[in-house]
């Protein structure tokens, strides 16, 4: 096949040569080669503005990000043979990372395909299409998908937001075999059931796995407080590593109904309990109610979407934080977390400054938590490293 | 007893309002309260510029870090009796840290005792006095150690060179009990000797223990190359982790004779060798014997201590990662480790991502590693977080 080319401005090849994989618009010669002509999802080779073939890219001309590469053989598109090849790549990380099959399997950039999310729970796959280059190869991804691993179901969790600015449509759609519920996982050695079809994302979260391990070393015998439980990775694995009482608190009551099954599932319904609602109001009324705990964990959604929710999202991990540390006895911990990109390390640090010193109690940072093994950061890609989580003894003097 | 105050100028409170424990000698009212006259590591009541009174510090005129707050009461001074309190709150973290007592004890600003390093072997101490501040207070020091902890032996290695700068004399000193060699500790299951008379720093980097923790997990029938390998705190463990071969190499032949020492220790001097020489001759010598590894670690010293060292560090970090990327086979793992405060986390990855670009790898970052728990990160103060470890997926597409 031959490819159309998209020429590149002077200069504007330095972060591809350094190892990145993405274009911005304001980058290509659209005089020489206008984006307009191109579809959305079309591979195209990139040039160098002296007109060196650099590699192979799908565009979006609808998308600031508007070209990823997806290699750097100008001969070489992304085809069933490449995403075989990518695929096998990917499994052959996680075999060596993992005893049992549930584990990110793709990690888009990070695993040299963007746009591409796949969550393995076991012979289930659930895929993400966030762009409409993959969009595009969905069938060859099937095939490869076919050829590397045989699942027996293939969920595709098509309604992620991001793909209404790729143009595309928003869906979920099994397109190979059939759910049937339960999708078991197991996860530190801790059974769960994951809602595949209609929870958050792919229906759990394996980047937190290396830090809820880390945190199940802490709780035996503690009275644990999980804030933001979902269906209740945290709180369920904490009651399975020994404490002693664990409450899940979140605002939907389907994933709270889900978290009393993975408890019951291990055995710990006595030991978890669930409570609905907004976080900060729960935590006001167990404030108001005198409740203390040892441990508490904070694992929020992205309260930073976008580079503009900054201010706003800083202030609502400050108080959240602040609110937490409220509830901890003399010499408590806290697991604070934070999933947004935009907010720094060093900022959710500067977030649990804050709240200690706000409690007038003192803070030890003891973990720097980030995303697990299968989601791998890709070193030019700032983007994709955007787990935190710190672990922080917190005591009065 | 009274103590002398030292008045802060006008908003130079903030910092420490904000948390943070020292005063830069620029915000210091020097008219009010002449810094001069005060004597390296006195204690003084600080103020604010309006008088009011922010706790007790010790002070150096001499050094740019003028004062480090002990406390917020202003009554209470570092005394013995404060001494006891804060070594029972460290103690109380490293109980529930660790089952065997073999770890940093004591993390300066980390665990509010400003200056104080210490790390235990069992019923040794190994203690680095880092102020004129701490120094002052020894004898309360000592007793307060022997309340807690009653050790049989306390090592004074007061030969860093942060004590120049504090006018503080050199030297190392047994001031309990006698130094019985070997002194033995035990790190993730594997026993090793440290030489804390002679060793660096205080004999062993227990920093990196849950670093060296996550690379076990992948060392299994590999071969490994652990350079500056001082007495084998990667290499051995590697070892007794499985891996088939392992090479240190380190400038030191007194280091390389520890080595030796500590995998006999647990049976692997089989597996382990040792090489004696400069790291970078190493790399280079290696490769012109065409050899390779499976895993490769680099832990190398700091290579930027002060800031005016940037750019000729970030180029050592940088040659030192390439030329160990060369040695990796198809699909190796990187341990690439930085100890320089200044070298920011995200400069450590910026240093991978150029090394793999260079030699036309790819890399996935698949671990992001800190200091470990007994070395705990003052949320105020960056200062106190400074180990950096990335593992690496190097790969050829």
């Amino acid at each position: 096949m031959t490819l159309s080319s998209l020429r590149l401005k002077k200069h504007a090849d330095r972060r591809l040569k350094v190892g990145h994989l993405w274009l911005y618009s304001n980058e290509i010669d659209t005089d020489a080669t206008p984006l307009k002509a191109l579809e959305p999802g079309q591979q195209v080779v990139i040039e160098a503005a002296n007109g060196k073939a650099l590699g192979v890219a799908y565009v979006n001309p609808n998308s600031l990000i508007c070209a990823r590469l997806v290699s750097r053989e100008p001969k070489q598109g992304l085809d069933r043979s490449l995403l075989v090849h990518r695929l096998n790549q990917a499994l052959a990380l996680r075999e060596r990372l993992f005893a049992a099959p549930y584990y990110r399997l793709v990690h888009g950039e990070g695993d040299l395909l963007p746009g591409l999310v796949i969550d393995r729970f076991g012979d289930t796959l659930v895929v993400q299409l966030n762009t409409a280059g993959i969009q595009a190869v969905l069938p060859e991804l099937l095939d490869a998908l076919d050829k590397v691993l045989a699942p027996t179901t293939v969920v595709l969790r098509n309604d992620t937001s991001g793909r209404r600015q790729e143009g595309l449509e928003l869906g979920v759609e099994v397109v190979k075999g059939a759910v049937s519920e339960p999708v078991m996982l197991e996860e530190n050695g801790v059974q769960f059931t994951a809602p595949v079809l209609d929870g958050q994302k792919t229906g759990w979260f394996y980047d937190h796995r290396v830090n809820r391990a880390w945190l199940n070393q802490f709780v035996a015998g503690k009275r644990v407080l999980d804030l933001f439980s979902y269906v209740g990775g945290w709180g369920v694995q904490a009651a399975a590593s020994g404490a002693s009482e664990v409450l899940c608190v979140d605002s939907s009551a389907a994933a709270l109904e889900r978290v009393a099954e993975n408890a019951a599932l291990n055995g710990l319904h006595e030991q978890v309990s669930v409570g609905e609602g907004d976080a900060f109001e729960a935590l006001a009324a167990l404030k108001a109610d005198g409740e203390e705990f040892d441990v508490v964990i904070l694992d929020p959604p992205a309260f930073i979407k976008k580079r503009k929710d900054m201010a706003n999202g800083e202030r609502a991990y400050g108080k959240l934080n602040r609110d937490a540390i409220r509830l901890l006895g003399r010499d408590g911990l806290l697991l604070s977390a934070s999933c947004s990109m935009h907010l720094a390390p060093e900022r959710l640090m500067d977030v649990v400054r804050g709240a200690v010193r706000h409690q007038d109690r003192h803070g030890q940072v003891i973990f720097q938590g980030h995303q697990g093994p299968d989601h791998p950061v890709h070193p030019a890609i700032p983007e994709t490293s955007y787990l935190k989580a710190l672990g922080v003894r917190v005591f009065r003097d």
